[in-house]
């Protein structure tokens, strides 16, 4: 491994940030179906699409095998998961608390879709675009097919959450630091900007018409 | 041929089955764009895309070379299958009849969608996934573009006909069965859920807020 | 090179359309972000999916690399144009000067596609819908995430320029003719047709429900 572009994985770290990821988001798109009082079928829809989506987009991008599509275990997941939220109330799972989960997937995903970039020998720019498209695609998905307004143009800081970790973690590859302290130093960076975001509802400036 | 995990297609049964699936969403698509009042060349559009989205988004994420990318025959269906919509009036093609035919589209690309899957390698969960994929992703398309509720969001049983008809192939050819008889026979138990949904308007129970 | 399959592009001429392209389609996106007063990051996304959408979608489905994975040249243009359309005041992007541009990266963009998908060997009738899909799909993106109706179901004529300039292209190279003066007649002539659709608010006959 040379220390600009990695060509294998930190694995422990990253696959762990990985099914995390999965798992968290799948739970997002399976409450989207339970909001919209939906059944058990369009839970699981829900859970894969956004639990795999990011990801999926990321690998066909890049040129790699659909992560998912050479084992059970990942989509498992997805459907675990949606029968999880279906069998409980949906007054367990409080939007507040799904908000900072999905936090940790948010940067995790984003850490994860960089570091996998650029073990395809993605350029470092391309490659933090990826780390963004693993976190927040999945999201886009169920939104749009939700009718919901995408979390691409809600005002609160989301995207820029993944773009910070995905940017830190590329940066600091390319200053050949170590990829697995690289790894959790920018999922922090990326997860508590997002925090801050979320505790004071905090949103980037907007253009205004001049 | 192993006899679980068929590496050709039944070529006869299952190739009928997809220039049908192609031709009957070329239909559905060209039909909303006529309800809608486009111009010809919407009418293509929409009859290309519901008619060759599935299975196009099944071969990205199998890593199969797109399957009307090769050949020209497909395309021209879908085409062909938009001329025939806008020469005709739209009172010919009844809701009812279109749901029906529909439905044999919806089944019979489950079923190729899950083969063609297994015949590349795919394990049985991702591969039955295929098969929806397949079977639902250009209704998807096409109710997006359209502004349409989707298929996926709409109560009547739909995506579950395909789950049953790729699920059931995926695990009778796991049992070593026929892959002939398979297909048909996965087809009809999809198609047959679906009719009795068409007529009955049988919907899965909705998850209540609890 | 064969005279009717060309196995490398002109250069010169179909790179530049390529670059006038991207430049001009992502600002396109990133005025979509501006009306809707987006932050900077919702302008860059809007840039990016716009700008590079449509040939990411051909390169996915005829087999090739995915243009803007290997280099960071394309993505940086994007990034670019979406600050520029930040730092300055929305009037001076009059919605007029904007078609105009528009029109260009239609045409640009029609004759690029069809003319890599060739490349690829991919049959003429085909080739000729990848021309029409990286005219018009980056901006069906930005569509369809922005929630206003996609450029495929409005009345002007939009889609049947690029499918003109498309066509005129694969038919003049299976006539063998040289590609860079075929480049720039088909180009001449969806931009013409996109011109007079412009100006006097062209649109084909609509389906009449009969």
């Amino acid at each position: 491994m040379t220390p600009f572009v990695p060509h294998h994985l930190p694995a422990t770290a990253l696959r762990d940030l990985d099914m995390i990821g999965t798992a968290v988001f799948a739970v997002s798109g399976a409450l989207v179906a339970a909001r919209a009082q939906q059944n058990v079928v369009t839970f699981m829809f829900f859970a894969a699409l956004t639990g795999v989506g990011g990801g999926t987009v990321r690998d066909l991008l890049i040129g790699a095998p659909v992560f998912w599509m050479h084992g059970s275990l990942t989509i498992a997941i997805c459907l675990l998961m949606a029968w999880l939220v279906w069998l409980t109330p949906v007054r367990w799972w409080s939007a507040h608390a799904v908000d900072w989960f999905d936090g940790v997937g948010l940067a995790a995903y984003a850490v994860y879709g960089a570091a996998k970039a650029l073990a395809y020998d993605i350029p470092g720019l391309p490659a933090a675009i990826m780390g963004v498209v693993t976190a927040c695609v999945g999201g886009i998905f169920r939104d749009v097919l939700a009718n919901m307004p995408s979390i691409v143009i809600r005002p609160e800081i989301y995207v820029t959450a993944a773009a910070l970790s995905a940017g830190c973690y590329v940066f600091a590859q390319y200053m050949g630091l170590d990829p697995t302290l690289t790894a959790l130093g920018a999922f922090s960076l990326g997860f508590g900007l997002r925090a801050v975001a979320i505790r004071y509802h905090l949103s980037l400036p907007s253009y205004r018409t001049r």
